[in-house]
């Protein structure tokens, strides 16, 4: 098994100022997170509209992501869907194209109902024979996963190898998993990476986040690694201000596809509709925060 | 323009044994709604549990129910989506398959914001030349559409012909609705029937649901058009627990695909996962009301 | 132990014209659930608009309601709040002013946490010698409380006795809940009596609902106690249409209160803002339906 | 009109080991405010654990906070409710201890209905003359108040001077409510005061929140206000790593009060149930971030 401990960049979806994927923007994206020394990047996540694109321009994504890869990172990729049969079906595809990992999180269910979603996670990883990495994100997916369930999941499904972690507060919940499950479920930090450095110190193995200067995160990880944890910190609350701003309610998607196209790997910035984007006001207060920390 | 006016059976969507769409279940229940002198059916919508069709199973359904509907129902499709682009180009490909509409509910939003659901429509009204359906099922969608919002719809987007109103209380909102549209808006009830009586006293013009005896909505429907609503209340009310008794929480879906088992028109009653469906003791239970009423 | 076996009237707190508690319509109140034959009444649920009465007018109601029970009827208090503390302390008032048992749903937790909701049951349980009545209404709590966990309840804390189900669809889960606790803990229908029938069959030992008739209830559950479940489910389902049109989502209680004003029992129809209220147009539909049914 | 420009303080309730409320504990708190140089104190808002209180418990916490403020700072009371008239009363009570203003967040809805939320407001309105600080806090009231409403608000109703912007992103709402609302509206910020820099650089009008160091939010606000938005920064970013670990999700609270305990301001950092509480190993942390940097 290829372990995907480390930084993994969360793959924003390029689109052209019509509205259509833009499929020669990938390469740029696969290039930043290959030279920020990322581990991987992930496709096809909340940060890659996935709920926004049909199934044709999912396969397209995706299939051009681990072209582009060539085996320099690993490319997971988001196979999270409103039903079981749909789930399975991105899942297997997925694996016929080379993904490295799928990422899942539970459909949603009218009523919390914990053995509904093991079903759905065993559905799943009696179909694959990749690493699923669970997505715990309550405010999206409006399941609650307690960390005895995580652990169950982790315990009975071999392919459960990984966890995306973004049920706040992280860092307490990095230690009360860890307790149950010890090394064998890899946790990784999300939202943005605003408690990168809480998370890693409690024993999370990564993050993976759309955060749009992903070698920022790579040297915290690495100077984590390395046990320089006040250099890690130094660094981290350095940048924090940024990764504080990128991570905004609702706009998080379109700062960042913002910062990406200021950095030239991004032509256009749109996002699909409905969704919020930033206004003219914003994207200069952006712009001066970015100036500040001397980002370019 | 053909006006929808009249009770559309909600189509659900047939699954093998084994979870695959059972295209060849589909005309036994067009001619259901044939047979019952619907005036049309809808497929693609919660009751033909679209979010967990993939786009290849959503067209595949939605073709075969049009072409077994050869003119003889109207056919409308569910194009509700997660996004703009892709409501519009479902909405497309209805029309190039041959629907006779369109019916959709808005798209999540994260923060309740009108005027993204008006532009949301108001793309769907540019790319297409019939008639749109909107849902109004915040339990579904999460938006609440206010009354005011609904005139505005059908003032400023020609499309906008009909509502399916499913925002309860119904009664009260027909009210409300009419009072600002007239006759320039048709509205349909929804929700299993509970109110149809209501609905149409108020000045609905028919109802889309699944409840699967629609012969006997068409019968109150009739009578109400007859201006007979006493006849139309006695035989509403004779049927009215078994009315209720499909349209309950959660099992509604699975109840219908029983019945209509049971009556021959499906060869499997399964439902996708995640999905509540029923056990031995409510099969017993719905099987009892049957025969008590005289169903068959 | 008295036991609460039966139908149970839940009571609305009448305001004057100006939003007043009106303490002197009890009395009638509490006497139609005399006259009905009623096993008790239950006073400060949501039907009560327990949620928007000070804690002084609380203790005004519910001393008041318990006066005139005079041992009549039994008298379950309504002691659910936000916090722990509160219903601790809400729940040893109603002993102390002589209720026979309180029915508390859990407090609003930010994430689905059984834990919690359990502390806070035992909290409740070790604070009182008299009957617990678990109300189980997701709808309104936001906490999902599965059979497992009920009957958990139940073995652990000796005062759990009771349970009031309105989490639909109530039919199945009175029985996965009976084939777990046996005789150990009654269950009450609620939601307005809609599957009243249904829940009896079932096993369930009552209801405890606001429906303005509850004669009518006593009669349908007298019928059941005596084995005579075809004249149970006759006249369950002759005034079925008025259960339905009161159990209207969000009008549920305009329309009650207005139904009891014509009958007499209440001055003043006024429910409490912020609440839906029924306009001139329902409250005439709704007096057809009265008149249909000869209901006076 | 006594202006409330400036940063504020929102009081935690503190309790003593068994859960009661330590009054003796208030004044020290509300001289922190005072010698922190805020220009004001908010008691009874989320952080005060209004919802956890009783009716007699909140009037002895604001009693007492407006005793011990004796005009030295503002006293703002939360008067909160899930219903008008309740809110009306609360507000007229903290009128008559001698309030400087109330601060009111809409009463939770059923439906969003932005008619009856205006009602809510011009109730108590009519009822106060002092200042209403209208708390736009979705995440808790469930009730989105878009920039318009916001603004009538303001402008149809004299009392309505100021509001508590928690709506994320709330640097966008900020300037789109200035725009409609130029002098006439006191826009405070709050959420921890994560984008405090961000809201005063728009054109807030100061902060409301709980942050521990209430003293280093003052020294960011006078930097603003002489127009050193560069020391403004720098000091803000100094401090953010705590500003962002105490704002944490669920465990805010638990958070603040352990940092108020170790300043010796708290004797007990107890929290009432069910809440979320931090555990040893996130104590630990907490305490390494304050010695990092320099609080005691």
């Amino acid at each position: 098994m290829i372990g995907l401990e480390g930084i993994h960049f969360m793959m924003p979806t390029p689109f052209d100022e019509r509205g259509k994927v833009d499929e020669e923007s990938i390469p740029a994206l696969v290039d930043l997170a290959v030279k920020a020394d990322c581990r991987g990047v992930v496709c096809l996540g909340v940060m890659g509209e996935a709920s926004r694109l049909t199934d044709a321009e999912s396969r397209l994504v995706s299939g051009r992501v681990i072209k582009e890869a060539r085996g320099r990172v690993t490319v997971t990729v988001g196979t999270s869907s409103t039903g079981t049969e749909m789930a399975v079906q991105r899942s297997v595809q997925a694996v016929d194209l080379g993904a490295t990992a799928v990422m899942v999180a539970p459909a949603p269910v009218a009523k919390q109902n914990l053995d509904a979603v093991f079903d759905y996670y065993k559905a799943m990883a009696s179909a694959v024979n990749i690493p699923i990495v669970v997505q715990d994100y309550p405010k999206e997916s409006n399941v609650f996963m307690p960390v005895s369930f995580i652990a169950r999941l982790c315990q009975e499904l071999e392919e459960v190898k990984y966890l995306k972690l973004e049920d706040p507060p992280t860092p307490p919940k990095v230690t009360a998993i860890k307790k149950l499950t010890g090394e064998s479920l890899g946790i990784f930090g999300g939202l943005g990476g605003t408690f990168l450095y809480e998370e890693l110190s409690r024993g999370a193995c990564g993050t993976m986040t759309g955060f749009a200067y992903p070698e920022i995160l790579v040297r915290v990880y690495n100077h984590m690694s390395q046990r320089e944890p006040g250099k890690a910190a130094e660094l981290f609350y350095r940048y924090l201000p940024l990764i504080r701003y990128e991570a905004q309610e609702g706009i998080g998607l379109s700062l960042r596809k913002e910062v990406l196209k200021r950095r030239g790997l991004l032509r256009c910035s749109r996002v699909r509709q409905p969704a919020a984007e930033i206004d003219e006001v914003t994207r200069q207060e952006l712009y001066r925060l970015l100036d500040a920390l001397e980002l370019t």
